[in-house]
């Protein structure tokens, strides 16, 4: 029988996927018989808002895997079933695209397990991850934040930010090559930590092994810096009923960042604050637990009992605003 | 604390969702502790693809839910858990659509359970539906039809594709008033029938009582007709490894639907064939099993041991296309 060009990347996507053994998307729903119990997340990448026009398909797919599979870290959860739905003109390179979602979700041991193709005038995606608790794991929510709890953070923020201002600045990057812009006097190490902040931004690293080390605590709050540091604790808080003191002095970057900073003209605290797309864990502990050195996880402050939350810098507590620190804005 | 837009927005769809006893929006990930078996289903809809720029974001919403659940129709599936993904300009009344969404899922017993939200320069959604196997219920599967097996439609076809072709000929409609377009000389049954394609088509009625009493039976195998009835005959018959013949008598629209195709120059049988959006089930039953009559469905033709599809027409065999009746094309 004959195969209109959808069908016929129907058929090429099963024939992919049917190698690693797996091929549910042969009927109008994919099927769940055993398992559980189970989170599912649902995050959206689009052109010109979440990454820039023109990207390389297969960082498209690999950052929409990526900012998914955080959600699943938040929760605690194993990575199990990917649902796609793509839109994009006719002439985006749908397969090259497909192939890397494939291809990052086995290293990932997730199945794509179904989704929607159709046009659109810009490429727009939305996917849905299926996660299981893993055995003997628990639940990792927001709302778990007690008053004493130490406050950490999974890993730098502020990089993806410095990293999406220099792509605005002309930076440039595919798969395998990353160019930072032109920029006055870049110094050898001020360019190699450009190349990484583009190379976090495209690409973030979800802390799989973070969120399930903090399953099998006895309790944990977390939640995946998105939207950035301020907006994302104050969400952590709101859930705990708490607030929390974070310390200006734990966030600090390398010198590298600042003078970066400096030379784009953006105040790196903001950054760190604001920035957002970090992707990276923000977690509270009881007093006294501590991730594994290899996590790279750093403690930042501590949950309070009063819901404020406030910046301790130079020894003076500052209101945290959701926006920041409020001095940014005056 | 204060909230910005993204979050005040977040509150209000928590304290709406609150209201019928449910909110899983507190987290990153919405969790799912019993049930199953599940399938899970996802399809989208984007602005001036699969609905006209400025359509009422009341019907939107309506629209993404129906085809989406009749995805789960075509599996014999209860409706259990949605998710919402959606992107669209600022202006866009976010509120309407998801009140409308919330109140049609609240009608079929569905939990918006999680999504996401974000900036896009036209309105694109994606729906991702979970539902669970009900009670002493199978799996209806594409692929279980058998040579011998009669074919069945759930409902007429080419309905929603005349009232595609009659809003892109100026008919409007929201959520209470169609308008059909100025056509010459049309009679009241026409315009009664007018009306009621456009309506068909920007509110499809999802079969789910269809599958789930197709679910019931010992074996059924059914599609839902989104790209077209030839299309998605091709598609069951490819999973099943069979072939079929339909009869073109049986699927002959009433009077008023061949003179409306004549009054805006389609051919009513490649609107019948060809023109999807339909959302009925197309199903294949044993010989002698038949629907209960108030479900509305209709004997088309019959499954066939060879992988052709043939169109009976006027004591004819047609090869049948998946682009329809060939002859549509020379």
């Amino acid at each position: 029988m004959d195969l209109g060009p959808e069908d016929r990347l129907h058929r090429w996507l099963r024939q992919r996927l049917r190698r690693a053994g797996k091929d549910r998307l042969g009927d109008d729903g994919a099927i769940l018989s055993r398992g559980g119990p189970w989170t599912i997340t649902q995050d959206q990448q689009i052109e010109s808002v979440h990454f820039p026009t023109g990207l390389d398909p297969a960082l498209i797919a690999r950052r929409l895997l990526a900012v998914n599979l955080s959600d699943l870290a938040a929760m605690g959860a194993e990575p199990k079933f990917a649902f796609l739905a793509l839109s994009c003109p006719p002439d985006f390179p749908t397969r090259r695209f497909l192939a890397a979602l494939i291809a990052a979700c086995e290293r990932q041991g997730l199945e794509l397990a179904g989704g929607d193709l159709a046009r659109n005038d810009k490429v727009t995606c939305a996917m849905t991850l299926i996660g299981q608790l893993p055995p003997g794991g628990r639940w990792v929510n927001r709302g778990n934040a007690r008053a004493g709890d130490v406050l950490w953070l999974g890993g730098p923020t502020g990089l993806s930010a410095l990293g999406r201002h220099l792509l605005e600045r002309g930076g440039r990057a595919d798969l395998r090559r990353v160019d930072p812009p032109n920029l006055p006097a870049l110094t050898r190490t001020e360019a190699r930590l450009a190349r990484a902040a583009i190379r976090r931004h495209l690409s973030p690293l979800p802390q799989l092994e973070l969120g399930r080390w903090l399953g099998r605590r006895a309790r944990a709050a977390a939640i995946d810096i998105s939207d950035g540091l301020a907006i994302d604790l104050h969400r952590l808080c709101r859930e705990s009923g708490a607030g929390a003191l974070v310390r200006a002095g734990a966030l600090t970057g390398p010198r590298e960042f600042e003078s970066l900073c400096r030379k784009i003209g953006v105040s790196s605290l903001e950054l760190v604050l604001t920035g957002g797309e970090d992707y990276v864990l923000l977690f509270a502990l009881a007093h006294g637990e501590r991730p594994p050195a290899e996590l790279g996880a750093v403690p930042i402050g501590r949950i309070e009992p009063e819901p404020e939350l406030y910046l301790e810098l130079d020894g003076t507590r500052h209101r945290l605003e959701r926006s920041g620190w409020d001095h940014f804005r005056s």
